[in-house]
């Protein structure tokens, strides 16, 4: 693959979509080329995936099921567009990927983490991740304390427990791969944290 | 679990539905309680996923993309259809099941085989397929011979070649596990292949 491809992880309400629009906005100043994406992608079919598992007639959905969906409309997204862009040379910014599926269903739900990293392999190919951005921000200091959770938020309307197990996933995949992830702990402004993103997509030969 | 469950494999017109037909009289006159099932089964998620499968306009659709979504309408169907019935201590007979995939996906088609089985495992959790029957009869002395393909037919409208790859899949599952592969040659009348399988299941102690 010729371009570069970074994602960025975290809790909810830590900030990812505004430092993404960040680094959109340092890219269009520059006149570089990146593709921002999140899934499913807009691709029809990661959407028609997608538009089963958050249906809410389909109460009976088994977990692995929804493990396996979601799967499949990673893949079809990660063929359908983030394959191509790199192989056209382009840096792919991703909001949200495998470390995610593997915090929440692995850490969070209880689903086997085994498992989901077979899944997550299986769906990426060869596909390989330069670098992912962890936004660090503990829940109890992110949406929870500013004003508590959107009930009308799927997940954000989860237990205070449940958010501590997804950052605690967050943290374990920060440790087991520092190579790969790199850790910001965004306590600062956006500004700040914007530079301290810059300053690694630098380090690491991203930009 | 309480029930057996039994699945039923073999090429295109072979006539799996007319000797799954036959088992069903059997039962029926005998006054014992079995469920018939193929897939999707009739489960509103499962066929959810099958529609996406089969929707001409998805040709952008990646390989293992549709591995994944049978192996998602699979579990669903498993989990909500085939485990309860054996908990309730019912047989289950199911026309077609995972050898049918490794055969057409892994043999014929060529995705790999070692994914396949995983995704197969994967799907059916710790359901245990207690027999298969394998009506085995060449394609070339089954429906090739007998006027031919249905062009209409997405499956039996693949060339020669591909039927073969399929035959010969699934000549290499019973190959491989005897113990579990009942291969019945249905050379005679369909009451003779009748009578070869209701023996089968005896000696199985399915009946």
């Amino acid at each position: 693959m010729k371009g570069k491809f970074v994602t960025i992880e975290g809790c909810e309400g830590v900030g990812k979509s505004t430092q993404l629009r960040l680094i959109r906005e340092e890219f269009a100043a520059a006149g570089r080329e990146a593709v921002f994406t999140r899934e499913p992608g807009g691709t029809p079919i990661a959407e028609q995936i997608r538009s089963i598992i958050l249906d809410a007639g389909n109460s009976e959905m088994d977990g692995l099921t929804e493990l396996l969906l979601y799967a499949a409309a990673r893949r079809q997204h990660t063929e359908e567009k983030i394959r191509r862009a790199l192989e056209e040379g382009k840096t792919v910014f991703c909001d949200r990927y495998v470390d995610s599926t593997l915090a929440y269903q692995g850490y969070a739900r209880g689903m086997s983490k085994e498992v989901v990293r077979r899944l997550n392999a299986l769906a990426m190919g060869d596909v390989k991740i330069d670098l992912t951005i962890f936004i660090d921000v503990p829940p109890e200091q992110g949406f929870l304390r500013k004003g508590g959770a959107d009930r009308s938020d799927r997940l954000e309307a989860e237990t205070e427990d449940f958010h501590r197990l997804v950052y605690e996933g967050f943290c374990a995949i920060a440790d087991e791969e520092p190579q790969r992830v790199a850790r910001v702990r965004a306590t600062g402004t956006k500004y700040e944290t914007h530079e301290a993103i810059m300053k690694i997509l630098r380090e690491r030969g991203i930009i």
